[in-house]
């Protein structure tokens, strides 16, 4: 039985996945080298795409990494001299936190329990700080960063660098790249691609930034930014790439290019009302996130009465499958993913589900 | 048309890649949770069928990361305080040695031309060098250091630390992982499957090392040793894994175990002499390495008197493509992989045209 994946990720791969992946195969695309003209023109195809769907300018480079765990570090090895600063509201804001201080950068936090959100009006940077670690989209909570409370944090410190972690919500974020020094996703979350590519996106000033801080401490060796940035703009990556992954990645976001990016986001919306609607409304399942301007459109997540492995079991039996809470959330909590792969029709079906327990 | 490649990889794939990439997509092992049980499965499959196949004893782990390169930086931040020793022969063994220095590290080096190899008897290593690093093939040059002299290498340094590259020959080399602390290598060469995945072998010495250094400098934060050694007795990776390039890893490590590592050794031994042959005895071809001992037996490297770019189109042509010379050599080499992936008829058929020019 084929199933369907509501998932945070890994999650439903994107209904064209196959057929872009048949066409890598077809073409032996898995053979080129990534120094040929074939991949330079592949690179810079998903490149464009990318560039189009969240509207990334020149100002800003699109580059390659295995995992977007991998960003946290890159950002932080390259924009961070000694201390950083990090809105924490979850584990994997609490994880960019964890690297800042594995990587022996003073890190500074402000935190949150665990399904609460941040209003810029709200955050206190400290003075030192060069960073500010903001995630759009916390996967662990289903809690959102509205992005008009980024944007405006981004203004009220406008001489320090913000990153913003997009990795279970790109591309529904509209962000604003004239406001936002990097960002980073992964493609097996909203993209519907299996995983093992990171895409970071990083301006000018981060590659200063890089500079600057090399000539005192360590930026890394492996895919830092200086280097990565060299290459880009020759279309290229300094070590072998996942060519299968960028290749993908690069029809997918064509495809939603296709669609075109202000109707996906609406759709994201839609889906994302009826299922808040739905846990609202039915008894056994109320949202975690009680603040409406906080709850994320791409993984709600929702109390549970009964312990939810057994909701997950039950509806794994029809077809589906969602995500357990995260951590001690595990057996009271369900998340569901709201990605681009699974359709109205599909949402409708899991609610209808969910309603017959 | 469909094109046979001899390129130093991404290479030609595996022949029966296509048929674990169909299962991979029948399966749906694109959206399962890196955290369940089917992917621990998927992940200690692979694991044993890699300890299989390089006799990886229980003292070492089987590491997953998103290249090769980037196990160059992890071996440094894990196993160097302070020192390392490259034997430096081409331009990879030179990266591992900048990577070095890119982490603010004193990285000692030995150096010989492209083309030339080294003994374990004309090695010296600084005293305070904590780890030796050497390259089992020079993908760019061709040339191998011998097994038995990595070996003995080691035996003349017990108390260094000695990482050994083996991206572009394993599973050729037989390395005594009683001897050898550390070693990787990456998926797209001689295993003939797409980019996106390195394997880092290492062992508890090493992670016992990175335990030490972590009191007193960054050993780096993503992928850092004792991260991914507590997540790989897990079975688990510490971020979402290339789960695509894990499965078929272990699949196709499987095919190699059922042919036995012993006669496909065998075979990588015939077809590299049947090309060096070929190339000493045809006008026009030349070896590279001429010192017999380090000659690759996975990457042969020609002199060619006619431009190779000329060869390298008219052998397209023919439907097969072979690799040009690497950097200041591209213009009057030719590398010509002699991977698994290619059958003594393929190499046969190449040689053919190539004397038919």
């Amino acid at each position: 039985m084929s199933l369907t994946f509501f998932t945070p990720g890994p999650a439903q791969l994107y209904p064209t996945f196959e057929k872009h992946l048949q066409t890598f195969v077809s073409e032996q695309l898995g053979s080129i080298s990534h120094r040929s003209q074939q991949y330079r023109d592949l690179h810079k195809f998903t490149v464009q795409q990318v560039r189009t769907l969240l509207n990334v300018p020149e100002t800003h480079q699109v580059l390659f990494l295995g995992s977007a765990s991998e960003a946290w570090e890159r950002i932080l090895f390259s924009c961070v001299e000694l201390e950083s600063f990090h809105l924490v509201n979850g584990s994997f804001s609490k994880k960019f936190h964890d690297y800042s201080q594995g990587l022996c950068k003073y890190a500074h936090l402000q935190e949150k329990p665990m399904g609460e959100g941040f209003s810029a009006s709200e955050v206190i940077v400290p003075e030192y700080a060069e960073l500010i670690a903001t995630t759009h989209n916390e996967t662990s909570s289903g809690v959102q960063m509205p992005v008009s409370e980024i944007h405006k944090l981004k203004q009220k410190y406008p001489d320090k660098f913000i990153a913003v972690d997009i990795v279970s919500s790109a591309p529904y974020p509209e962000l604003d790249f004239n406001l936002i020094d990097t960002a980073f996703f992964s493609v097996q979350k909203a993209f519907g691609l299996p995983a093992g590519l990171g895409v970071w996106i990083v301006n000018e000033k981060c590659l200063q930034k890089a500079e600057y801080i090399r000539n005192q401490y360590s930026i890394g060796a492996h895919n830092d930014l200086p280097t990565l940035w060299k290459n880009a703009l020759n279309n290229e990556t300094p070590a072998t790439p996942n060519v299968m992954g960028i290749y993908l990645l690069g029809k997918v976001a064509e495809d939603f290019n296709r669609i075109g990016v202000k109707a996906m986001r609406k759709e994201t919306e839609q889906k994302a009302d009826l299922i808040y609607k739905f846990i609202e409304s039915t008894s056994g399942f109320s949202p975690f996130v009680t603040e409406k301007k906080y709850r994320s459109q791409t993984v709600v997540v929702a109390n549970t009465e009964a312990p939810s492995a057994d909701i997950i079991k039950a509806i794994k039996e029809k077809g589906m499958v969602i995500g357990s809470g995260y951590g001690k959330y595990k057996a009271s909590q369900l998340r569901i993913a709201n990605f681009p792969a699974t359709s109205l029709e599909q949402i409708q079906s899991l609610l209808h589900a969910l309603k017959a327990l």
